[in-house]
């Protein structure tokens, strides 16, 4: 069954982190390369590019044919080259679109490539980038919106305000305005985030390509920078630079070339609901498709990689992959079933929290880190017995969803 | 045999123009809305959704997620939105991608959607948007190289100068420089320019949806302001706004809702050529493998819009789509072959000149022009016995070549 599924016949990224003198066509010429490497293949066995980026436009001008540009460089050309886009989710969106060539079988190698550079000589410039995730026509009502769920929260915060200033991004005040009705409802605490940020950043200590490796406690996470309550800066995804590409490769193909590699069970994007609906939010609703799709449900999944845009985000994939039942995340971190060596090892690469988040790239970095664990290539943080991996990556945010959502589940050949 | 090929079930666009008064959300209803009514399906058959755009990031700020936030206002969500971009083939890219979602069997039901506002309170900015479509790293040499090749050609030009400036697109010295070398290789003169522009300019005027709707002579035309020897105003695409969608079916469920419409008999997408490369350039590799997919030739094309953000660019897209041999575009039009009554009419709409060139809707509306030809919906401007229609639509400049290249041809059932 599992022989007809699309092969991810290798992948490569780059480290993460701020790279103030590297553009996008050295990080995607170093991923792309990996990739290739990876596989076993060159450049003139890619037929179809998908190439996915969020803010180039708005960070280093290059507001069109970003993949081109970048493919250029490493001799990719002459073939369909598409540039997608869907906020953070940029990436795995590309990724679906180039699973979708190669399992309908339109081409029998395809590949996919996230590419950011968040950094930029005037810090401003990047966590305003972020605004652009959202309805711009809104965004002055979001922001103030923002701000008064903040001061009711927190009458204490001082002057620094909600919104986009200059030392954060508004998506740190969106994701903890959602965390604290989070907490309202079930108790989820600050403390039991700042586990979660603990753990990432365990994993991110033993991962090369993090942005951040120091390793903290409970009390170092809390008394860190307070960014929006509850979240302080150690639960909080940095900016920064990277890529990261995989090669997709259909199953007759890779056999006639002798490659094996994970399969990609399901691959699913979705886009937020509607206002007044009362359907389930879009990761749910990817989640569930995902797992209707690989014929697999939570209890199958030995490890993952979630979008903890913060750690109270991590908290709440926990519930909304099915790894617990609603409200039951901090129970999860509490027990450890997350931790590496625990039942179901979550964000093992250190996460967005610590391994970082360029944004486009991200989604690829994630499916990086299960194709390694699959393969035992994991390192310091490998995992045990791992044969099926997901990952959840959202993208945007439009009135109280997020914009996409897009799962992936990978299983070992 | 065609009736195994997908089904273009509807078709919608706006009029074009400049609408300082309207965004990218009104656009993109009327346009979408259009669609759905000519298909006579609503937003909840929709399955997928493809979104092209260019250069919202710089004109109004939405980076990203632009098709989440266009569609949300007219009831489309939840479903799968990717958000597309291929400079000027942005529409087209869009239409490919949603086209391969119901060839492939993934979806019955798929809608495709170009949107842009190009106009700007300050003109220089929409001018200057359209430099992000090079590789912006080498802009300033190539501006350096565009202005050398223009005071080369034209001592006279005066101080304006080439590149960037507020009152024209670098594209278009890109344009100019590429007409030029086709004059000294062909004899191709300006006055055979001006007449592609004087069609162009009388298809436009019976076309309501046009952005101008006057006649000029070619007195008139040559006498127009000088854009880039040999180029002047009346020969080049102007600035405006303007969204075009498409819903696409599978022929099994447009049979089930009793719908028809004109076929997709192929849909190709191409990226330019590398450096050093001795192959032929994008559009000629993309025409070549649209005419193999639909197993016809230049001969079996009744009529095509092709991709005149300048008339020259038209005169050379009659050689590249084999409607005559190489170099000789120029007789072509002297013959008055691609007029209305012509053997073979090109841009009935009135083209990208007359019609108008919100850039990321281009290609879908070149689509609807064929849509509306090919079931003799054209009123003034209908040719006669449209069976197969083609559509040529380029996107960006990397290294004398396009950055992408899109092709369709449409077929009566």
């Amino acid at each position: 069954m599992t022989n007809d599924q699309v092969v991810v016949a290798g992948v490569g990224m780059t480290n993460f982190g701020k790279f103030f003198d590297r553009g996008l066509k050295s990080l995607a010429a170093e991923a792309v390369s990996g990739a290739l490497k990876d596989a076993g293949v060159g450049v003139g066995d890619i037929e179809v590019a998908v190439v996915g980026n969020a803010v180039a436009g708005l960070i280093t001008g290059q507001e069109m044919i970003r993949g081109q540009v970048v493919l250029r460089e490493i001799g990719i050309g002459g073939i369909p080259i598409f540039n997608v886009e869907n906020a953070c989710a940029s990436a795995s969106s590309a990724f679906h679109l180039a699973w979708q060539q190669v399992a309908t079988g339109q081409v029998d190698v395809a590949l996919a490539l996230g590419v950011e550079k968040l950094t930029h000589a005037d810090k401003a410039v990047s966590f305003q980038a972020f605004n652009a995730a959202v309805d711009v026509e809104g965004l002055a009502a979001l922001k103030e919106s923002l701000a008064a769920s903040e001061a009711a929260a927190n009458p204490n915060a001082g002057s620094a305000g909600s919104g986009s200033g200059g030392n954060k991004s508004m998506f740190m005040d969106i994701y903890a305005a959602g965390i604290r009705r989070h907490m309202d409802a079930y108790g989820t605490t600050a403390e039991q985030m700042a586990k979660v940020a603990v753990k990432s950043h365990y994993n991110g200590s033993l991962n090369p390509r993090a942005q951040y490796r120091d390793r903290y406690t409970v009390e170092d996470v809390l008394g860190s920078r307070l960014i929006a309550y509850p979240l302080t800066l150690l639960m909080c995804s940095p900016i920064g630079d990277g890529a990261a590409a995989a090669i997709l490769m259909s199953p007759e193909y890779a056999r006639f070339r002798g490659i094996s590699g994970p399969r990609v069970a399901a691959s699913v994007v979705r886009s937020g609901r509607l206002p007044g609906s009362d359907e389930a939010m879009a990761d749910a609703r990817a989640v569930a498709a995902a797992y209707e799709m690989a014929g697999l449900g939570p209890e199958d999944i030995d490890l993952a990689e979630v979008h903890d845009a913060t750690a109270a985000a991590e908290l709440t994939a926990y519930e909304t992959l099915g790894f617990c039942g609603e409200g039951e995340g901090g129970r999860l971190i509490d027990e450890g079933v997350t931790a590496l060596g625990g039942a179901k090892p979550v964000n093992t690469s250190g996460g967005l929290v610590s391994k970082g988040h360029p944004v486009g790239a991200s989604g690829i970095a994630q499916i990086c880190e299960i194709v390694w664990q699959l393969r035992d290539e994991a390192g310091e943080r490998q995992a045990e017995g791992v044969q099926v991996g997901m990952t959840q990556n959202g993208g945007g945010s439009l009135g109280n969803d997020a914009a996409a959502q897009a799962v992936h589940i990978l299983t070992n050949n």
